[in-house]
């Protein structure tokens, strides 16, 4: 019988994350997987299910991540609209730095695999149902506070946000001239005065 | 001596173009070309060059498409708000059927190709440069006739447009429900009234 070589499931989980962040799913073989994890292919199925199950793990761990970033900088008692900028404003710095190239594994999921893939797909519509929840909360408690101009529409705004950030992202992935996604967050950004 | 069959480059294009277009550059193997352009492998490495020209030559051949469509939108004599509107409201509509899953080329070369392929990446910055010029133009020409309210900067209001319509093709891609990729659209459209 083969020794089984010990392994945290957790540290390889993040592996394949970063893994899988930066390069894609398609161009991520699972020999390139065995590799980058340092545990054998059954292992990986054994533990995980196998490549297409270890990217929506990812996914998982990735939302995670991002999700507790988000509802702490939402979620500051007092004026809300500092939350909301400094979200955007942290997307802006990031297509600013070698960060950029990695771009956010959830925009990445929805141009790669959304079209074919309904599992992935999913997972890309629950994140962004949480994104453009947790700013439209924002921005309504913003708006009972006084913070926004009377006529702004919450929902609308948080909505164009997202979609905005997205955009960011992509941008950020073909160009390491940031003042295009600057310019065009702070456009936005504008609204909320 | 094997017999030649020949074929037309121009329709061999545009087949790889839209096989490239709905599945990326990845997914798609020399087979599958052979398969879907109906020529050889030698034919394909000897007319294009490779898969990554053959990439390179969809993209230019994909320009060319959407920069017609872009100039003769943009160029109308007259009101140059309208040929602006059209041009994002275009957009929505394709986010919103069934060619929101094929996207655009070029977010799609952006998203997956740009951070490692310097080629795709210059291809991407082009046609970027080119969209941002044209709306750039045509908000200034309407700020010069007026159209545009005081205070408005073109060329800001350029930038979060294109930001925003990559962001609505990925958006698009994850999502059949149009309402929010129309709403994000419709707030910025807002800040040319």
């Amino acid at each position: 019988m083969a020794r089984t070589k010990e392994f945290d499931p957790d540290v390889a989980l993040q592996a394949a994350l970063e893994l899988f962040w930066r390069r894609g799913y398609e161009a991520t073989s699972v020999a390139d997987l065995v590799e980058h994890l340092g545990i054998g292919r059954a292992s990986i199925y054994a533990t995980f299910g196998g490549k297409h199950e270890l990217y929506l793990k990812s996914m998982d761990r990735y939302a995670e991540t991002t999700t507790n970033l988000l509802v702490s900088t939402l979620s500051a008692p007092g004026p809300a609209l500092p939350g909301v900028r400094e979200t955007v404003r942290r997307l802006a710095a990031e297509c600013g730095d070698e960060r950029r190239l990695k771009g956010c594994l959830v925009t990445n999921t929805a141009a790669e695999l959304a079209p074919h893939d309904t599992a992935a797909a999913h997972k890309v519509q629950l994140s962004w149902e949480q994104l453009e929840t947790l700013l439209h909360a924002s921005l309504t408690r913003a708006r009972a506070q006084g913070e926004l101009p009377e006529g702004r529409d919450p929902l609308a705004l948080a909505r164009l946000l997202l979609v905005l950030m997205q955009g960011a992202r992509i941008v950020g992935k073909a160009s390491d001239d940031p003042i295009r996604v600057r310019d065009a967050l702070e456009q936005a950004l504008a609204l909320l005065d």
